[in-house]
């Protein structure tokens, strides 16, 4: 296959795969697509020992870092060391009593006493996702991706002189235009069924009307999982498709446990919008989490990056605690087909294999 | 072309094409593609009327009727001849002092004392929609559709029995195994981005997994407004589209002039899933009457039939006011790219093109 974004990256397959997990990074690098390590969850040190990883386990196969640059946020304009204390204190306490009535309710235990303090801005913000950026530009990446509007014009900058192409997701093409602007050379034109951060225009709506907004190459998102709708995704306009969901069953990821029995389980209306993660509109697992921050009690949600801090405890002891009812995590609509774990490379050659079928029955149905 | 849906209804093109307007219905048939007719509005003997002029005006061409047969609503075990007066009883004062206010405050005048007798009903239930049925049934129509949910086994062999297939919109790959059991011949599975009664799944994720689920042919719904979308909606496994929104606006649509120029200005992201119209989900034009039904002062929607019982009077009040404010009415996301007034045929051969060049970029891009 070739489009503009394999001549771009150099890469045989235009099949974006976003991951937490260096493991599957690495893997769709290897099989041919491009691997894009989510960087949120890592402090600037932690990122170091896993982009180390991956260069030396990619086999020098090009590889990208996402990271989440807000165009807007609470205390934007604080100060970086006084940032989390000034922000704490910006978080009214009828919400610090709904989360902990709640987790009672569930009968979830507190933290233990030893356990290691929380990050509970992660790299939410401009101040905590640059520090991201600097270590991600001393590895050889070729992608930059920014997950939430367009980056800051210097980091776009900054990757550019460092030879790395920059990504942005867009959920409007109005979004769009504003990231080639700031010098974004691959759109990611990403629908409301997309897990994680999203909007409200569907993958099928949204896709054509950003590629004829946009000079720059498109990518697909939201809704991908096999090669059907790779197929779709390149008959809407895009010259690739980028994907998240799929990868969070893959026998390579280290996703917990339980969240893989949940993803295998649900079908496709298991999954919400909700502002209960990160204050933000975030595709999640439907469950009494975001039930509760829907229903008559909730004290409703706090602008990011307020949201995340006041639950990144809750949602640790979540995880620890028997309360499966309430760990939720982003997830979209395609987790409603995912009914088996595979590994990461099978997936890159079932969506190629299914998208080679999808073309040829649209040959033969437009034949005669 | 050539699908199984063009084989059952000896059709040109697997184009589909749902509408409120004889003309529009007939200009599509003539085209190629199929009209399917809206049933809702009319009385049965406006139906006959109006099947009468598209039996004349269509060339011998295949059409179809589209009725709304909800599986479920308040009132299905009252008689037909009590079933308005006992919903009526049924509305609590304070929805009706709502709509009363909102009206008020917006200056919407009473209807003038000579004013017709509103239309509560309509077709929405099973009483009200039979006799549309048997009015069809006595027309040359190739095809029964039925909008909500499976149609009743009785519906569904009566138009066998005249030699007419049936079809059914369904949301879910659950809904659509009911409807195949009931003996529906064709499952139009429609994604949320479509305008009207529509479910929570997304086009691109829906289309594939009711494919798998159900052997007749499936038809995409939902986002489908330009050749691209209908390639994508075959690449997904459909074979065919089903359409609405974009013969909203096309020049033979006797859509009232405001909804028109509200359509061409509106960008996808002014249209909502809202209870307000009928009680069920259905997307609609998004502004203050959508806005107020989900508002503090809102005392919530009320289930079918009783919603639209509550409202229809102030939808014509509105309609004949200066109010545009309030104008609501259904239209799916593909209204963002609709921007210019265009003959219905103009714009099935308009589809017709973009698919195959959708097509022959696809062969191109795999080519390498």
């Amino acid at each position: 296959m070739r489009t503009r974004v394999t001549d771009m990256f150099g890469i045989e397959l235009p099949i974006f795969a976003f991951s937490h997990c260096r493991d599957v990074v690495a893997a769709v690098s290897r099989a041919g697509g491009m691997g894009v390590l989510g960087a949120l969850y890592f402090t600037p040190e932690e990122l170091e020992t896993e982009l180390k990883w991956i260069d030396d386990h990619v086999d020098g196969k090009p590889y990208g870092v996402d990271v989440v640059m807000p165009a807007s946020y609470e205390g934007a304009d604080f100060a970086p060391e006084e940032l989390v204390g000034r922000l704490q204190a910006m978080i009214p306490e009828g919400h610090r009593a709904f989360v902990e009535n709640l987790l009672a309710k569930h009968g979830v235990p507190p933290l233990s006493a030893d356990a290691e303090a929380g990050r509970v801005l992660l790299g939410w913000t401009d101040a905590t996702a640059r520090p991201q950026v600097e270590v991600a530009l001393r590895h050889p990446i070729a992608l930059l991706a920014n997950a939430l509007g367009p980056p800051p014009a210097d980091v776009v900058e900054l990757a550019h002189a460092h030879g790395v192409k920059v990504a942005a997701l867009a959920s409007t093409p109005r979004h769009a235009l504003k990231q080639v602007e700031v010098g974004v050379d691959v759109v990611v034109a990403q629908g409301t069924e997309a897990g994680g951060h999203t909007g409200e225009i569907s993958t099928m709506v949204l896709i054509p009307q950003v590629v004829d907004a946009v000079d720059v190459p498109v990518l697909a998102a939201g809704g991908i999982g096999n090669g059907r709708q790779m197929a779709a995704g390149l008959a809407l306009g895009a010259e690739g498709v980028w994907t998240g969901s799929i990868w969070l069953a893959v026998e390579e990821a280290d996703t917990p446990e339980l969240a893989k029995r949940r993803i295998l389980e649900a079908t496709s209306r298991d999954t919400v919008r909700s502002r209960s993660w990160t204050g933000k509109p975030a595709r999640l697992l439907r469950n009494e989490w975001t039930e509760a921050w829907e229903s008559e009690e909730s004290p409703g949600t706090l602008p990011m990056p307020l949201q995340f801090m006041l639950v990144s405890d809750a949602l640790r002891r979540i995880g620890r605690s028997d309360a499966t009812e309430l760990a939720t995590f982003p997830a979209g609509q395609i987790i409603g087909v995912m009914n088996q774990v595979r590994s990461a490379k099978d997936v890159v050659f079932g969506l190629v294999e299914e998208y080679g079928e999808a073309v040829e029955r649209l040959d033969r149905l437009t034949g005669d």
